[in-house]
């Protein structure tokens, strides 16, 4: 049975397969031939796209902006050499460190805080 | 054994589980109930510090803010209603399809075509 | 002689004639015809890509990114039939003020003091 | 009579004064010690703010958030001892440059094109 984190491991594997290809020839392979700038202008773009949809409320677009952003995470990612495994790892991580939202929590509430003496 | 796929599904039901909590208590709760603002903040904020830890290519700093930016993105999905399940359907059907990579190429090439026009 | 505000004024004045002009004779036209998005994602665009300048360090392209972002602006301000001379009464309001640095500051310090509590 | 462009002079001059001081006594001062990660985070935050206040059509959201990030935008130049009149003059150039807009134009339709390809 194909499970969800198949998918990112199958689509990291993809984008690593594109690497040195041929930029004329392969999506990926130009993002990473023009690395970092190529990737992260995608990343910024997609951010705020993804804020635009939000604001219209509109789940489709929701859900299509934000593959477009974690499928330039996993470009940027491969670039570096890294992969799904360690964002999930780092997220595992927070899921199991007993205390860390209420630091999370702590945070905010100070940080609005501050924000109302603006 | 626990797979990365587990660790979304984790995290999103215990996402999940703050919906109406206390937002003195939970930082999540404290997200969900100042929707969608307060989270697409940290969407735009994330992103951006992404690209700074990318530009200063520290891999560490790198996968702390993609995990942020995941992190966040998770909240969003849980307050449409939605989950990780739905993006990586999403990303799962680019990589079914056939033919997608060279569209989104044909666009990259000709959207450069267009930058260099400026 | 040219003064600087001259330069806003007749940007914006420029931009203010374009609207209901013809969206394919005028990328300003073009822009408030598909208002919001078309705009606020240039914006997204273009802090995106000065932040990235920024961060190399290039004193001709920090410049360019910048003059790319406030056009952007002007071409939103247009859109709320607003202009530069509200945005600078703004600025005109803070340099008046005494005091608001110290809050801005007292804020900046509560915040960052939040930040490492992460 | 105080102009607009007297605004932003002072206001450069302003944070200009501020360099060197007090991190514990000025928020620009504290902007500039940080450089330049300080201030862009700001820049990239305050580009989010503004987009969300404009999806809301709130003018006057609309406005300080416009000003905000002028203003960040103001302590990054003079970190590069850069200031106002250098993005006054590119952006005069670009009034100037007979021609400029078509080009804008062509890039803008180029890339909707391409967009639409996806």
């Amino acid at each position: 049975m194909t499970t969800p984190s198949d998918t990112l491991d199958r689509l990291a594997a993809l984008i690593a397969s594109r690497r040195g290809g041929d930029p004329e020839k392969s999506y990926v392979a130009r993002l990473l031939s023009n690395a970092p700038d190529a990737f992260l202008k995608k990343i910024g773009e997609e951010a705020t796209e993804l804020v635009m949809a939000a604001k219209d409320g509109v789940p489709e677009r929701v859900v299509a902006e934000t593959a477009d952003l974690w499928f330039h995470c996993l470009v940027m990612l491969e670039h570096f050499g890294l992969g799904p495994a360690e964002v999930l790892a780092e997220l595992e991580r927070r899921i199991g460190t007993s205390g860390i939202e209420e630091k999370a929590l702590r945070k905010a509430i100070d940080r609005e805080s501050a924000e109302r003496k603006r």
